[in-house]
């Protein structure tokens, strides 16, 4: 099953997704919900980021090939790390699919795709084992952690480096009954395929993540964690571009890209 | 004028608090509001959280002295930032004043306090000036910012070190009309004073953190920037404390610690 959140003419609203149809739900896919024989045209709507996160994890460092290339690109000498810790991103910075990444005026570049798998939470847990950890996921939909590679070498932390308003492009819709370890995720700038890797080679697995936060912290539902990108990031984005995230289940996210002017 | 949030009998409702007597709103203080007749003994009252931070900034090191007591307990030699850059906390870890600091049983500690001035934001903001910067503040409260020392050293990330569920106790109340640059916090662990500082020796002002944030990101009603603490950060807490952080304008947040057993 595929789960969207959408608006039309103000009105907010979930449902499933079915081809090009949407079928509305009353409530909310984060708690209780039921069907409504309200149907729509996918296209008739804007479709939404999928939830508002109350939490917002993210596994930073969690593919091999990505931290090789990144010393590569920077002549960097990081090692891949040696335990799950977890990093935090900020919901401002969310957009939907279709909403344009606006890189700030004065960015000095490059700035860079990276596309995630993300799981996103759907219910309250504390204190799981990896082995029932996924038990807590609604589902999984993908990412785009955009990346400001000046500022994330220069600034003490990664607020404008990853952090800046319409960022962190989230969706299209939250896929269910997908196994997060089998998945192929493709990344394509302007319909040229420019990354593409499989999950099975995360280095702390979706459960194992999930597993360890849930040990200090209570998860929540709507919660997201974002799970690493592999590979090389590149080409760099620059106004005028498209990038897409793709994974067959889940779908396309597709944003634009745009230049503020200064 | 002092706003709170409170439950009553599963019923939550925001407020505004003078002397024992809370005057009950309906609406949000985050959007529309309006006076009820409705009072109610503020001890016949649950006080929770003040708001729900949809974006949870932090300043992280923002005042010399707490800096120097920092290298001298660590043997480090940290330098002071050069800009304000922002950090970030997770709200899972939110606690309301009252309920326990509960430390993991697997901790190695030390555990430590840091009080702290936090800036609520009223509304939407982007680009403001220094000048104008606390136009888009509502109020202030008081932050505990507790950290777990080792974990803070050895983790690649602080989100066991800062995030655990009840390491940021917030709270009790947001004072508005007060000047965030000339308030004088005192925090007290078992009623003895153990750290007191003014907030005009912090290094970068309430008015340049917000500007800078809002320059990347947008403001939203409820966003909270907990604005760094000063001075020595002990005694280290342990089960059975009570930690207080004081100004007089805001109230007293008072949280009981607890450690967890294994």
């Amino acid at each position: 099953m595929k789960f969207g959140r959408f608006e039309q003419q103000g009105r907010i609203f979930y449902g499933t997704v079915e081809g090009g149809e949407v079928s509305e739900l009353e409530g909310s896919i984060l708690g209780s919900y039921r069907a409504t024989p309200r149907k729509h045209a996918l296209a008739s709507l804007k479709t939404l980021v999928p939830c508002l996160p109350p939490n917002f994890y993210c596994a930073g460092l969690n593919y091999a090939a990505h931290i090789e290339w990144a010393n590569r690109r920077t002549g960097g000498n990081r090692k891949p790390p040696e335990k799950a810790d977890i990093g935090y991103r900020s919901a401002n910075a969310l957009a939907a699919t279709g909403e344009a990444i606006v890189i700030p005026a004065d960015s000095p570049g490059p700035v860079q795709f990276e596309g995630e798998l993300v799981a996103v939470i759907g219910k309250i847990a504390r204190n799981l084992s990896e082995k029932d950890a996924l038990s807590c996921v609604l589902g999984y939909t993908l990412g785009n952690d955009v990346s400001e590679r000046t500022w994330q070498k220069q600034d003490r932390t990664l607020w404008r480096a990853k952090n800046c308003d319409t960022f962190k492009p989230m969706g299209p819709f939250i896929a269910t009954g997908i196994d997060p370890m089998k998945l192929t995720i493709t990344i394509k700038v302007n319909g040229a395929t420019a990354a593409e890797y499989g999950t099975e080679k995360m280095l702390f697995s979706a459960q194992h993540y999930i597993a360890q936060i849930s040990r200090y912290m209570t998860l929540q539902p709507g919660d997201v964690v974002w799970l690493g990108t592999d590979g090389a990031t590149e080409p760099d984005l620059k106004d005028g571009d498209t990038v897409e995230v793709i994974q067959k289940d889940i779908g396309t996210l597709r944003n634009p890209v745009k230049r503020a002017k200064a």
